[in-house]
């Protein structure tokens, strides 16, 4: 068969579009084969597997998915730091013992009951003070802070993988939200640098925030009041409350990301993608599941993941590269 | 001067098009022209009032500036609906006085306490329920029910003249949210397609849904904990927690809009514009500020409008049309 070069250089043109890797830091597999799959199948307007653009709609835990969370969680060490930094205007937090073990650098002695101590011992530097203050904080303690184990600041200690998957799904009208135990506030301050997520797509752990005019200027405060824990259950609560339907996709790496990839993916009248990043790599990053340093525990996640058919990323295996640059 | 015609036609094609009306159903006026010169302003990448796309969020609250509130909120209509379909399965209801006054039409014996005393009463109509057979009941109702005066579905008692500003903005790179009082999951089922605004851009009162997996099928049920009020400080406090970020411009009709037109007009760094309908039109739809029927007071906000320069819409001089057709 012949074909005229008019016809033919588009359709080269075209091949080498199709061809060029959307994913360069994953290696060859089927963990990054189920995430381009996927999308070529919900974006093929001749498919039945074809999902409107309005409802393609990804959700990302942060911790341990899309940022390292090992030893702790980044907001844990914020946490420290800005307590020390306020201790002198709050001396009663001395008598917390939360509080005592944070100043001990004793991270491990709030392991037991890790999510809500972790949640409660934040929200004390977090409340009393408006959005704009704490976001300073968080602003100035990300360009001094560096992670013990990488020497990187914090928000680049972000998994260059998960940014190519973003990007990827974005790329192909995606929205991409964050769902995520850690503090919604927090999050914000550096999810639209970090991640090009903007705050209205923003979903984690929050309390009450109070509203008042004071001197003819509107202001907000935050307070500790009716705080929401973004984790397990609360994880698909909160899709529904702020998205309001079923994500498509759903990204996410701990027990605690279990409901809302169940969500996600079971009795979704569209096709949906559920993935579960393994930490297996000592090496490069943190190997554990049953038993991390403090946060990220994997134990019912993985027979699930085996039964409903999600794809578990090996990280030792499946990426190339961990951090970017 | 003498032009050449490609030079020409384009000019005269763009000049058609600056010209040609975005608001048709305002008569001009300055609350018309208020509109106009906002959303002119702040898309002028040359002017120094210039606001990048990301930033444009517009804010709208529901009953009464959207759509008709009176004689009561059509939500309440839909719980009264809702209540007596629902009666023999909760006989426990009849010793509510507030289902009392419901089942007798007596909407007024609601007035005293209203937005509480509304509110809960919806959410006995609205809780131990599936968000899916909550939507199917909306549907349901918004197919059959008429309203009193207008004798047109309440999805059609919406103001066309909003409709057009809803547009206006979008096609200027806004995003558009709805920040109401009414119940959110009772305006997502048909905001979408009734103004063109997504599930994620409706924030409205709610109480907590729960998850849980019944039979490998997940699930949520709509309950009556933690209800939010979405009315009065809770505007701004929901703007914050749910979109992250002062809007610049909100359109409102009552004293509960106050608070959030304040947080959108006051110590904003960006240009901002503030609007009232003011319901002033008994004939076309009602006459009502001090003393409305059952909702939509707008006592403290007039003074508001005339001091902090907020645009204040005579809906009888302001709108050559109030119903779309």
């Amino acid at each position: 068969m012949k074909m005229h070069l008019k016809v033919l250089l588009p359709a080269l043109f075209l091949a080498t579009v199709l061809r060029a890797d959307p994913l360069p830091s994953w290696n060859p597999g089927p963990s990054k084969q189920s995430v381009i799959d996927f999308v070529a199948k919900v974006t093929d307007a001749s498919s039945e597997d074809y999902v409107p653009v309005a409802e393609r709609i990804a959700v990302f835990d942060n911790d341990g998915t899309l940022w390292c969370e090992t030893p702790v969680p980044p907001q844990v060490n914020f946490a420290a730091h800005e307590v020390k930094r306020l201790l002198p205007e709050h001396p009663e937090w001395k008598e917390d013992p939360f509080v005592q073990a944070l100043l001990k650098g004793d991270f491990a002695a709030l392991g037991d009951d890790h999510h809500k101590g972790l949640i409660n011992i934040i929200s004390k530097s977090h409340a009393d003070r408006s959005p704009e203050d704490f976001a300073a904080a968080v602003t100035e303690w990300l360009a001094t802070a560096k992670h013990p184990k990488f020497n990187r600041p914090y928000n680049e200690t972000i998994y260059q993988p998960m940014l190519e998957v973003l990007l990827f799904l974005r790329d192909h009208g995606f929205k991409t939200y964050i769902v995520s135990g850690g503090g919604q506030d927090f999050m914000r301050v550096f999810a639209w640098d970090t991640y090009g997520i903007i705050p209205e797509q923003i979903i984690g752990s929050y309390s009450q925030v109070k509203y008042q005019t004071k001197d003819g200027k509107p202001t907000l405060t935050k307070t500790l009041e009716n705080l929401f824990v973004d984790d397990k259950n609360g994880k698909p609560e909160a899709i529904y409350r702020f998205i309001g339907r079923q994500p498509i996709a759903c990204f996410g790496n701990s027990d605690g990301d279990q409901a809302m990839l169940e969500y996600t993916t079971l009795a979704n009248p569209h096709p949906s993608l559920g993935l579960i990043v393994h930490h297996t790599d000592a090496e490069r990053e943190y190997a554990y599941d049953a038993k991390p340093i403090a946060s990220g525990q994997l134990v019912t996640g993985l027979p699930a993941a085996e039964k409903y058919g999600w794809t578990v990323v090996d990280m030792k295996q499946d990426w190339k590269t961990v951090y970017p640059e």
